[in-house]
């Protein structure tokens, strides 16, 4: 029996529900607002891991591991850091379960620890408490480290990879001699977030600045990567944070530069979470289902056939497996669907859960010496010739890769618009929706009366465009920056 | 300066220690029992997690993410698992912090959570209660899931590696149809352990049963591989646990089998955490340091320009260049130390770091076309022809593998004692330490006087050796049971 979901256009928020449930990504967990990751999901992330791992390491990065537990004293040492994690934060104050007299387990009191610890919702400040430790001298800088871990911040209206208690992610913590070699760092991992998105996520993606309301608690600066998912709101999908002297200050870093004076550290951190899943999903999906890009898709072609009979199985898979193998000796990721379903069903189940090609075949194409091989991104019928289908499947798959990027580049093209009227930003923010490129004069008060009427926050400073003779689109002063505001996630 | 550690003999524990240090390998975070993996401890990690997850996919397991926090009540469910895990667990009560009137930072007395959750120690009951909504027919199953994860055990008297309060590790939960099926996943769970010991670890193990004692809180049977330390310790660096139907029972997971009749699902456990770290730095590590095995190695080997001059830096550059290259580009692992620290202190540094080949190149070697290749295992100098350099180091990884394992297995065997006198099982122990084989009752009460007696555990009944004839080295009853006592980690 062949699954349903509600259309794009009937309720984009169920539709987003009834993807990640039927097409086997994820579960809401026991615990409120935590998440299963299903194994279908976790391939997605693994690839996309792997990718971004990969890059990483490449630009002179390593890998560590911090603990899970920070005490809370460290949280007062940061300010602006615990005003922005005090309200989220699980707080772990006992070690020990017992029975008690009517033989229930409970807490036992016992076990209180003196000093509360909290479970990271960042690491910042665990990490700066043993950069303390670790450097002394310009020669241990710089320090260029990065963690995959789990991060909890409570959350009480929770959505699946976009808003839960707890999620995955990489933290990058990096420790420079002095602030110019942080902000090229910053800007570093902000060019590897870009790449990750759009050659890899096929997620377009605009580049700025945060502005001082929207960045991260306890960073100079904040630089992002913004979306636009098929709702045309705006979805965050990495932050790269050039951190100053802030944390080196609050833990009391300092180092001997060449000259022998002690300075403070400089810092960067950022960070890329289980979250850019869920632009993926809302970024390419229709109402068939996923549409995954190549690139990271756990199978890049799924093999239906089409079989009424144990002798055509046996001709189907003789017929096929030569091709398949060459496939798979080239690292295309391949699921072979032999299961008992019929074609109907697979091929509505392939295309929910957004396998890039189908590839069919049957007793007629075994006679013929043909294969059909089906678009996920364009639903487009491919008739192939044997002896073509290997090309012709790694000619898809890039085409694939780059025709969801191109798609997605165009909708955001169509649903961006420049305004300078606030009447019209108004406008079409209640009819239409999208991205509004405008002045801003840089007033954190224009920027909260434009929030109030319209929901919308400022996704990024564009910081490579000229402000210079436009005006802000709420005050009519003369405006600082041009920016981008839309609804987010 | 030259780092020094204390040697073996001296103190086992402290070298132990020093090397954690010295070799960068680890350091405590701030709450107590819980650990810093650094950049190089971590390297060591993730080889192995590459070679596990490969073995972990290629036996038809799929990775998934199970959330951190479980529910207190599903605790309640498994008898024997909270009995094992109440005392040592971290509670999470709050999730809100605050200001309270003298501006400290304090926990929000109004974020009281109605039940308090977990930080898992495990995850066999969040794993179950979800396979409850995921499992209806044997169509369902088998259910092949890994994960990997951290832990949280709260640990009073902790290690690096070995025992801290805080770990990662891969758990494997898998679900099945039959006693049969289940029995046998946990089998061939238990010959990956082997072979990642032995293959990648270069550990001899010895596989075999726990005792009802030792076993894990919830498990039918706990399968295990136990390695020896060099100061005759055992340690347990693995184990696959056949659950049978208990956190079925425990999470009322029933499925329709094939005859429509409804049945508890079969199940198994099975984990290896960064424990194993902690095995290879005891089982090879000697007075000079660290000595790894080349397959987990973050570098395998370290070049060592000896250069005066930067003349001599340049034609060495050039030498050596192309040989690197050729090792590079067959993914053998390199680090070209080209700091300004003197060879004498790089020597040393890399002893400590456990390389497994060091190349040396200075302006004598460059005009003789040779370079000096020694070996971490055995200390040896090997003067080789430039041409032959590329052969001979691929040669020598392979040889260092084996003859660590060797080493290790040589050891053992001189160290293990096969006895049927009590007195002499305790002199042995006392005098000499190791593994001492014998025959056992197979009652608790032994059991527990030989550990009252000598702090001698058994380490794992060996199922493949016949306790016909022989009697149980305590009681002098007819045994039931070949084993192994050892004192353990």
């Amino acid at each position: 029996m062949s699954k349903k979901i509600t259309p794009q256009s009937q309720n984009y928020s169920v539709w987003y529900t009834d993807v990640v449930r039927e097409a086997g990504l994820a579960d809401y967990g026991p615990v409120k607002g935590t998440m299963v990751i299903k194994p279908y999901g976790f391939m997605i992330w693994e690839n996309i891991k792997d990718s971004l791992d990969r890059m990483i390491k490449e630009t002179g990065h390593v890998n560590a591991y911090f603990p899970l537990f920070i005490p809370k004293s460290f949280f007062a040492k940061e300010a602006e850091h615990v005003e922005g994690f005090a309200k989220e934060c699980a707080v772990v104050t006992h070690t020990k379960l017992m029975m008690n007299d009517e033989n229930k387990i409970v807490v036992d009191p016992e076990s209180k620890l003196e000093e509360e610890v909290i479970v990271r919702p960042t690491s910042e400040t665990i990490v700066w408490s043993m950069y303390k430790k670790w450097i002394q001298s310009y020669r241990d800088l710089p320090v260029l480290i990065n963690q995959w871990a789990n991060i909890v911040r409570w959350e009480m209206r929770t959505r699946l990879f976009l808003r839960t208690s707890e999620f995955l992610w990489q933290e990058g913590h990096t420790a420079h001699a002095t602030a110019q070699e942080a902000e090229e760092e910053t800007l570093k991992i902000l060019g590897v977030y870009k790449t990750l998105a759009e050659d890899f996520l096929a997620l377009p993606v605009l580049t700025g600045l945060k502005s001082e309301s929207e960045k991260f608690a306890g960073a100079e600066q904040t630089y992002c990567i913004e979306a636009m998912m098929k709702d045309k709101r705006a979805l965050q999908a990495g932050t790269s944070h050039n951190l100053g002297q802030n944390f080196a200050r609050a833990f009391d870093v300092r180092f001997q530069n060449k000259n022998n004076v002690e300075e403070l550290v400089y810092a960067t951190s950022w960070g890329v979470s289980t979250r850019v899943i869920g632009a993926v999903i809302m970024a390419h999906g229709d109402d068939n289902g996923l549409r995954l890009p190549p690139k990271i898709a756990p199978y890049q072609v799924v093999f239906v056939p089409i079989t009424r009979n144990e002798e055509e199985t046996v001709q189907i898979k003789e017929y096929v497996s030569p091709v398949l193998t060459e496939l798979k000796s080239n690292e295309v990721r391949i699921f072979e669907d032999w299961s008992d379903n019929s074609p109907g069903f697979k091929f509505h189940d392939w295309e929910m859960k957004g396998a890039p090609i189908r590839l069919e075949v049957g007793p007629r194409d075994v006679k013929e010496g043909k294969a059909v091989l089906v678009r996920r991104d364009t639903n487009e019928k491919i008739s192939t010739e044997k002896s073509q289908l290997v090309e012709t499947i790694f000619t898809l798959l890039k085409e694939i890769q780059n025709n969801l990027f191109e798609q997605a580049r165009t909708f955001r093209q169509e649903n961006t618009h420049s305004v300078s009227i606030y009447d019209e930003f108004k406008n079409i923010l209640k009819n239409k929706g999208g991205f509004l490129q405008c002045g801003w004069d840089g007033e954190k008060i224009s920027e909260a009366k434009i929030k109030e009427d319209t929901k919308a926050t400022i996704r990024c400073i564009l910081t490579e465009e000229k402000a210079e003779g436009i005006n802000c689109v709420y005050s009519g002063n003369p405006a600082k920056h041009i920016v981008i505001f839309a609804k987010a996630y």
